[in-house]
């Protein structure tokens, strides 16, 4: 297949994906421009991928640097860590950082990309599905704050995205599901089509037939690399992909970072924001069903936590990033297959559907 | 007299100095978008501006944030308070940093809003000749790590530099000698004029006058501004502005930060250099006294500290940020008013001038 494109100027780079695609050299070399890369990955998964990844990079100085594995361990500690073992080893600012793993390690690696010497080059390998579809596109890095997630960041591309399709056969069936969440995301924000689509082949990827799973993975990345081209740093389009993300990330908070999956607290966020969308007449009360339904038919919740109150959700959305001049904003679809950033969503509102 | 402008398109901004400059709200208004601005400066320098910066952005919600004063705290520590103040207080995207303070709170306080739920605007107030004629300018933000100086940060512009060159009169002796040693780098190493212009006006620089101060800085953000403007990130040319500070970075970390000034240890680096230059012909013996008269002159230091030996440079020179592929990489005069980058010195040409 012929490679995607993140159109952002000099900053562009391309998506490759492919099964067997972390083992292929081509698809890293070209973007390497020293003689030293360290792998940054966590303790579960080093084990899995450490001979492919070696293979695909060798005749560099390969550095294999692990973090422990989970959400618990996004964290600036995880970050100085990462930051240090640079330093110790004296790498300069010709080293290529490698991201093997998932959103965790793409979101960490990708900040200390950023952050290292003011800036090194760095390549996604992301592994798990969600982040095969989301985070490692895009460019936004981040690390968790006590009081918040993904508070403190930047906007770093990397230089090349290789997605090898056969990581998701050693990917638990809850983060698989967590992933779908994403993909179903992007259908019902902009992509009725491929909202249909996943309809239609849920057989399909529930026993991850590669040419589905590979169809999705490029339409989710497409769609996506359409909206970070046309808004990078997220100054109105690319808000659009938060999607249930202001429901689920306060899901996270109040449940404890990890607890739920963030796919999860997205699926249920996904069906707030539906329900809240029905409340105006945006959605039809079926709309919201096919929805539900297909969410469901993943094994993914379709309601937050029972023991969170209204309060608790509006007390985490307060923090939330897209908070201006102390207006929450909601990302609702105006239809099915179109949503729009809500400025107006007022406590009764929410009241009624939390 | 009209800013000077830093022009970086569409992240151009402009440089305004003046007797006067912190208390006039025309040079803060038009950089601010939000309601909400936190100014970050030192418990030192609280009591002397506080006053002035309040009157500067009256009618904004105004919080005043301060670290501990000195190069010891530019560390992921203080780093982390600032953003931990700012959660716990939720502000949002639309906040507004104000660097009130020297090198140190600039450096923090610029690294901080690039990262603060992935960057937020700032504005630098640089209160130290030093960071008026250098850090204040460029969008170089960082902190320190126990194992190298600015090593973790990024490149990040303000909205604007507002400098009141009246700070100048509550200026230890000091720091405004150290300041003194930025200053004739300009001359060094690419303005031959200035420096001249700098060893005719000696007097009228020791006594502060205001006409001859304002000068001088302005020519410096002008010096400054042109070199930016060109080599943002530090791809060649922008590497020119670190003369003296191979040796001089190596002379901070040995002796342990803030024990010899940063300004202090690049007077005596630039010396260094110079001599280095000289064993090469580039310089004249006469230059060489030229340059060590007038850094002297200022009281600054013209040697390194005795102890440290040509492998103690060595060690922390090969942890520099411009090290390429094992490389040392050294600015050195190719003559008096233009400085180049080296990258072929040798361990015995080193040990003959250290």
């Amino acid at each position: 297949m012929e490679a995607l494109k993140v159109s952002l100027g000099e900053r562009s780079y391309p998506i490759y994906i492919e099964s067997g695609a972390m083992v292929n050299s081509s698809f890293f070399v070209p973007h390497i421009q020293g003689k030293k890369v360290v792998v940054v990955t966590n303790t579960t998964l080093k084990p899995l991928f450490e001979d492919k990844i070696s293979q695909a990079l060798d005749g560099y100085d390969v550095d294999i640097f692990c973090i422990e594995d989970g959400e618990a361990y996004k964290t600036l500690a995880s970050y100085e860590k990462i930051m240090s073992h640079l330093l110790e080893h004296n790498y300069g600012r010709d080293v290529t950082l490698v991201a093997l793993g998932g959103g965790v390690i793409g979101d960490i690696t990708g900040f200390v990309a950023a952050t290292y010497q003011r800036g090194v080059d760095f390549i996604q390998v992301p592994t798990t599905l969600l982040s095969q579809v989301d985070s490692s596109v895009g460019g936004k890095t981040a690390v968790n704050h006590p009081l918040g997630k993904n508070m403190i960041g930047a906007f770093y591309q990397p230089k090349a995205v290789v997605i090898d399709i056969d990581t998701m056969n050693s990917l638990p069936a809850k983060e698989f599901a967590a992933g779908m969440s994403e993909v179903i995301k992007y259908g019902i924000l902009g992509d009725k089509p491929f909202f249909e689509y996943i309809e239609q082949n849920q057989q399909a990827i529930k026993t991850k037939q590669p040419d589905v799973m590979t169809y999705i993975i490029q339409r989710c990345c497409q769609n996506k690399a359409d909206i970070v081209a046309q808004d990078e740093k997220e100054a109105g389009l690319r808000a659009l992909l938060n999607l249930g993300h202001t429901f689920g990330h306060a899901i996270e908070a109040e449940m404890g970072y990890g607890v739920w999956l963030h796919g999860e607290a997205v699926a249920a966020g996904m069906v707030q924001a539906a329900e809240l969308a029905a409340t105006r007449a945006w959605l039809t009360a079926e709309e919201v069903e096919q929805i539900k339904a297909l969410i469901a038919s993943f094994d993914l919740p379709i309601a937050g936590p029972e023991q969170m109150s209204c309060a608790d959700y509006i007390k985490h959305m307060k923090k939330d990033k897209k908070v201006q001049a102390d207006t929450i904003r909601f990302v609702l679809p105006k239809t099915l297959g179109r949503a729009i950033l809500v400025k107006d969503v007022t406590e009764s509102e929410l009241q009624q559907i939390l």
